[in-house]
This record gives structure tokens, C-alpha cells and sequence, in this order.
């Protein structure tokens, strides 16, 4: 285990445990989304992801199984023991997916919806469900911070800030991953941070290196798409591990993080 | 240390040794190199960089020490045992430069300064030292790679990819460190990389967390400035860390570093 | 007037209209709204545009008077014979929005605000009421021309298209305006495109240039904040004009679209 | 011919005439390079533009003819009575190049390119012959203004600033042309600019509407690429006009600039 820097600050020190948000990008069956939650059961983690509301580009794609959707979700997180987090998307659906899940998403193209920020910290006041505020494509990390006003101003401060890479010229990647988000976060906020590193890399063979990066630089969690069949998801395929890919990804994961005095959960 | 993944490609193990090429943005005097120099050499490393032709926006700045702060690098790198990483910013100039130091830098901004890169390809074609070629602000990595050819195509391939961070919209860094570029360029090329950690940063705070992500992510080498006095720096004074700054950073590196079964050099 | 080219397409000729959408940021009062729809009426123009749901980065800058300022917006329609457009945030509003005014705009933060798109295009689709969809900050025009099939799915395919500049890391102007994407739209598209020439401008003496730019690229409408007293403006002061610039600005406007066989509405 | 504005400032006038820099992007021969000349004489403009020294990305792509292009640029200046422009990329090359034409170019990539920047300015500080500095890709407006210290420091400020659009997400386009540097360039500095419209565009058919909104945003000169056979250009192919199509062009801008009471030349 590194020792702390004693002549600047650390950054990298939030809590000593580091969050997994695993899973398919969306749910499509229950078959489909028991195998990753089993798989995700097996390695002792306690959160499991996936989209039940899919925000398409194109309207002809495939949109999410919708409330069946957050029904199979539950159904996993009972016989599975894990909690679970998907994206709102319409500040209509939200007490929907609230009465659901464990945790609300709001994805990176409605950073700055502020009607769904402040519809989700109306109903997540009482409960302080988690609520995870992706980055927009193109947003500034202040106005990140401020958008986290429009849910905390109800009383729910339970925020995970989540990076999931910037648009720029670069194509090897999906979008540009920008890490230094993480130390900016912890000395600019009391957030905690997570890496989605799925999105930005594109392309499964550069998730593992992500995925250290996002530990060494002090995330507290880390966003991964699992699938059980990849090749034949309904979106993202790309990008998903299969669950034995995953299972050996976490065990590197847990030796890394031992390192910084952490352990991954 | 990790156990190798055995169902994905490993992005991260191009050898064994991390490089640091750590020292001042610009040689400015004997007694200053020099400091930087003993510090560099107690902690065991084997390079030493400094600016002696500096590039700088605003032709009335402090534009470098020339030939002298060459004489400089050369003399330290006698007397501590050093290699040294000068730039070289004109092609009137590369002969010179390569005479006195054993590594060659190409900054961002010359990135496809072509008659620069082909004079520094014929100049070192013989001496096969060192060239660490940095990526421009807004260069593609298939543009950085196109690049190298007019280095290599007159038989000098020891070239070193140094990615430096991308100009974008995001203010709270001085550039957004693309850490993605590690695993694109092993798996896009033989040439190792190398991540300058203080430009993006901008400020020094920020350093130690990028460093620890450069070597998660598999970096060959990583840039650091390092100043006796940042404060009274002639240039990029808020990134430079102080040389005990700097030592005890190294300490965590080369613990970080052996969880990847690596050691820093 | 110029003659048309026989050797290349024709990208600017959609029309030979050019519709002014001008109006203050915010509807503040009816005293405040009613100036500058007298200067419209007076300049034999035919729409008004004004924020009465108002998207603020921080939820504690002034969010409109809701539906206050629809009546206002009401009434100004009915006393000067204009038309007029305002921006619809929330799904939950849009019915509201729709009663009061004569077309709906959704902001560059929710072109991909897919379920606010759904919903104006299920309200719209009988009233074919105009649609002015703004391109998002870090929008490419490809993501721009599928967020129109979510409004125009019901049937309702009178959408405006409007530009008003990309995030980039340049700042002496508050967007980049990409006028390019005015022949790109009438090459790729057969929708209308309109330039709102305040936001990429960001302070007022810049808004003259842009607006003769975007006539002459061939715009098919231009936006123009206008507002009696800018300096006490409750949102975006710098770049919104006085009802006297403005008038003085409509003047060379019509010179300048005549010259392309056009006229200014 | 408009009025001018009396409530603002008018960032548009200059000067009232409007410069074509017009030519090849590659020098090819000179029955190629005399047949553009032919017709930008016959149109009575002064200048005409080609690359003997061509910056490519791949360095086994076309490097232009070098010395021999220059000749020939010389030969066409003096049987066509048109003065010259052609772009310095190597401080070794600046002294060759002047003796051969009338105004040097420095390409986007060399914005920052300082030693190449203070050996033109110190090589035409007696000629004071025209330095064109094109902006780079990812260049700041600051930056520019400050790199044309270099240039004028001994004497020649006959510098014309040259936008060619910056490098964005988007990609329909080759580049985002920065329209609003006009104005920007006009407000904060003396130096006259110019728009290259085929840059940006990277295909023929946008340059018309380009070219429209340069003229109308107040631009001193526009830069375009004319080849006889564009199909068979050994560089940029798709982008250049024929020189029927320029021709026909040429006609419509004069209507424009007219328009603001200025002519092309």
C-alpha cells in the first residue's frame, strides 16, 4: 500500500471502498439479465446496472423494455441480493423508476434537463435513493456542479458525479475519457466520482486499461457494461464484456486497489 | 501483482521499466539544473529534461538559455550520470541539439512541422538516440502516427510517443489528458508511450493523481517538471513540483508500478 | 440581384423569404414584451420569440414567469398581429405551451431530450404548429437531422433547424457558429434552417456581422435577441440589442437579401 | 449599397476592396499552373495562390515540385501580370522563397512554428512583402494575434491573418469555418483577414455559400483553390473549383460585395 503524500494534497483518498456499477447496457429479458446479476452475485459486488429507458439517437432503434423492464431489475435484486440502478429519462417516469430501483441515472444528454434534475430531487427527497449525474459530451465541470444543485435543493445530497468521456476530433475512441476529472471533483466538491469507462473506450479491448486508470486517479466507483452475449445485444454490443472477461477484470481490480488501501465492492 | 488477463489483449506490458523524464520546463541557470539533477540522481533515475530553446507564445517571454543551457545539460548529465530530453524546435538547430544531449523532444505545437521531423530523421539516423515526439493540442493519433514516419524513414525508429493532453473546452485543467491514447498506441503501434503529466495538469496538485493513472493505464514513461524554486520559475511555475514533492511521489510510483510487475527507471 | 450558378448546386434558395424570430431572452413584463413588439409590428415583421420557461445553468438565476408570460406573449400576439415562439422545457408543459403560442422551440440542451421531442410532435401533430429545434452544443449535424424523426413521427414535419454555435475552446466569442451547416442542411435536409446570431455571439457589436453572414449563406431565418434595456436585462444583457439597433440593423438586413432575390419577414 | 450603422460599430469596412487569393493547391506544371493564371487575369484579380512546398500528412504523398514550382509561379506572374503567394514551411527554405514570389504563406500547422515565424519576418523586413498567417487547427484568437509579434518584430506588418477553420466533432465538413473571427480579427487588431473557403469545406459544392457569408461577414480577402481538372489534382482534388465554375463565382461575389459598397480584386 502506497503511503499518503505529506507535502501535497491527496486527492485519491474519499472513502477506502470502490463501487462497481455492472451490467448490460439494457435490459432485455430476464434470462439475459439474471446471468450478468448472478455473475455479479458471485464476485461478492453489490450494485448491478442496466437501461430499462433507452435514449436512442434514432427513433427506430430499440427503446428499452420500459417498466417491464424495472420489473425484471427488481426481480433480480431480491433473488440476487443486489441493489440496482437504471436511467430516468422523462420526469414522468421518475416516480416509476423510483418505486423500482435503488438508484437513479440521468444520462449524459440530460445533464442540463433541469425539469428531470428537480423533478428527481423532489421524489428521491425523502428516500435519498442515490442519484448518478452523468457528464454531458460537452460539459463543463462547473456547469456539472451546478446541475447538482437542482436535485440537492430539495434535501437529497446522496450525488455520484459520473465522468463518460468528452466529444473531441479523436476517433479511436468513442469519446475522450478525461480522467483528470477525478482529482478536479474531490478538491473542487464532496462528491464522489465515478468512471464510466464502458462509453468512452468503445470498444471492449480498452476497457481493462480504463479501468485501472479510473482506480489509480482516486474514483470511488467505476461503470462497467457486462453482457452475456455481446455479439447479439440489442445495443452497445461492442463495448459489453462477457461475464468470464469481467470476472477476471475484477480480480486485478481488487489487487490494484489493495494498493491505494482500497477494496472494491 | 496482477495476474495477466487471459481473455482480453493486454494493452499495458510493452517492458518492465517505467522511464520518469522528470526535471525543469527551462535550463536557467547551473546551480538550478544542477539541484534538480542530484535529486533526480539520489532517487536512482536515469534521465534528466530541461528546456534550453523554449517555444512560447509571446515572442517578448523568457525564450530559453540556447547553447548555454545545452552546456549545462551536458555537464550535469557528467557529473550525475544522466541522460538528458532537450527540444528542439528549428531544424537550423538539430545538429546542435544532438550533439550535446541524448534525447530529442518534438513539442505539441511541431508536431507536423515536417521539415523539422525529417532534419531530426536524418540527423539521428546513425546515432539511433532517443526522439519523444508529443502530440499536438488538437493532432489525431493517426495523424501522431503518420507523423513518426518522417522521423523513421531514414533508419532512426527508437521513437518515443509523448501524449501531452488535448485542447478543449474544459478550463479547470490547462489540457485534457486523453489517457486512452496508452492502450490505443500499444495497440496500434510498436513505439511505447510516454504521458507528460504537468501540461494537462496545469497546476501541481493535480499531478500525482494523473501520474498514478498514467501508470495504471500502462505508460512507458511519464513526464514530470520539477523545479527547486517553482515559484520563481521562468516558465510554467504553478505545474513544477518541488524536488521533495517530487521524491516522495516517486515512492509511490514505484509501488504503484510493482503491482503491474514494473519498476521505474 | 445575383445570377444563379449553373455549374454548382444552388444551397441557399429554399425560399425567398428570410423570417426574423427577434424578442427579448426573457418575457420579463408586459411593458417590457410590448416595446419590442410594437418595433417589430413597426418593421412590417411577423414574429415574436421570447423565454417564458427559462433554462438556467443554476437553479437560483431567474427561471421565467411560466405561464404568466405565455399570457403576456398572448396578448402581444393578439394587440400587434404577431406571431410567436417560446421554448418548451418539460414535457409536462408542452400542452400548456402549445395553447398560448404559434410555434415551439427546444433548446440546444435538450436536442436529445428524447422525450420532450415525442411529446411536442404527438401535440403538435394535428396543429402542425412550427417546431425550432436547436442544434446541441456538441451536436453533429448527422444527431441533429435524427432527433427531427422523434417530433416529426406523428405527422408534424413543419420543423426549423437552428444553429447556434458549438462549444469549442475558443472564448472571444461565447459559441463558435457553424455556418457551414446552412448549405450542409439544404444539401442533406429539405427542412429550413435559422441562424440565431446572439448566443454564438454573446456581446451585442458582433451581431451584425454574423446576421449579414448568415443571410448570405443562405440562412432561411435568422434569431435576434432584442430588448428595451439590455443593461437591466434578467438574462444574456450583452447580446441582445435595443429596439433602435435593431430597427437600424433590419434596414441593411433587407439591402443585403435582396441582392439574393429575397425579402425579409 | 447598405447604410452604414450609426448605433454600433461597424467591424466591416476595412477597406473597400475584397482580394481573391485564387490558385491550385499544388503547383503541378506549368501548363496547369498558366491555365489558372490565364483565367484569374482574364477576370481581372490580381493574385494568384499554389503550393510549390506542400506539408502532408503521410510523407509518401505528393511533396510539391519545390524550386521548379516556384519558377514556374515566377514565369506565370510575369506572362499573366499577376502577383504571387505561396506557402514557407522550412526557415531553410524562406530566403529561396521570397526571391520567387510576392506574399508567403505560413499553413495552419506552423501557426506556432516561432523559429519560421521570426526568420520570414526577418527576411522580408526590408521587401515588407505580404506574410499570410493561416490559423491553426485548434488555434486560439490570442494565440494568433501573438504569433504575428514574430513576424512584425522586425519591421514588416503587412501580415494578413487567414482563418481555415478549426477541428471540431463535426464531420461533414473538413473543418468548422470560424466565421466570427471576422468581426473578432476586425475589433481587436489593424491586420486585414482573410477566409479560405475551400479548407473548411473539403468539398466543392459548399464553397459558393461559404464564400457568400466571408464577403458578407466583412473579410478582406478570400482564399480559394481553382484547378483545371480537379479529378485529377495530385492533392485536395475535391475540393477545388473549376475554373468555369470560379469564373461564374467570381461574377455573383461582385454583386455582393457591391452591396457593401466594396469591389473584388
Amino acid at each position: 500500500m502506497i503511503k499518503p503524500l505529506t507535502s501535497l494534497p491527496d486527492y485519491g483518498t474519499k472513502t477506502d471502498e470502490i463501487t462497481l456499477y455492472a451490467g448490460p447496457c439494457s435490459v432485455e429479458s430476464e434470462e439475459q439479465f439474471f446471468e450478468v446479476a448472478e455473475c455479479i452475485s458471485d464476485l461478492g459486488l453489490s450494485w448491478i446496472r442496466g437501461g430499462a429507458f433507452k435514449p436512442r439517437t434514432n427513433p427506430h432503434s430499440f427503446q428499452g423494455l420500459g417498466e417491464e423492464g424495472l420489473k425484471i431489475m427488481k426481480a433480480a435484486s431480491e433473488k440476487y441480493g443486489l441493489k440496482t440502478l437504471t436511467e430516468a429519462m422523462d420526469s414522468a417516469h421518475v416516480e416509476l423508476v423510483h418505486k423500482y430501483v435503488d438508484g437513479l441515472q440521468v444520462g449524459a444528454r440530460n445533464m442540463q434537463n433541469f425539469s428531470l434534475l428537480k423533478k428527481i430531487g423532489e421524489v428521491t427527497a425523502d428516500s435519498h435513493k442515490l442519484v448518478l449525474l452523468k457528464r454531458g459530451l460537452a460539459g463543463t465541470i462547473s456547469e456539472w456542479l451546478s446541475a447538482t444543485e437542482y436535485i440537492t435543493m430539495n434535501g437529497n445530497d446522496n450525488v455520484v458525479l459520473c465522468e463518460r468521456g468528452l466529444r473531441t476530433f479523436e476517433t479511436t475512441t468513442r469519446f475522450t475519457l478525461d480522467i483528470s476529472a477525478v482529482p478536479v471533483i474531490h478538491k473542487q466538491s464532496l462528491f464522489p466520482i465515478c468512471i464510466d469507462v464502458s462509453h468512452p473506450a468503445g470498444v471492449r479491448d480498452l476497457v481493462p486499461s480504463l479501468s485501472y486508470a479510473a482506480i489509480a486517479a482516486g474514483a470511488d466507483s467505476i461503470m462497467i457494461e457486462v453482457h452475456p452475449n455481446p455479439s447479439e445485444a440489442l445495443s452497445d454490443g461492442p463495448q459489453q464484456l462477457t461475464p468470464a472477461q469481467f470476472a477476471e477484470l475484477v480480480e486485478q481490480l481488487r489487487e490494484i486497489a489493495a494498493v491505494f488501501g482500497k477494496k472494491i465492492v
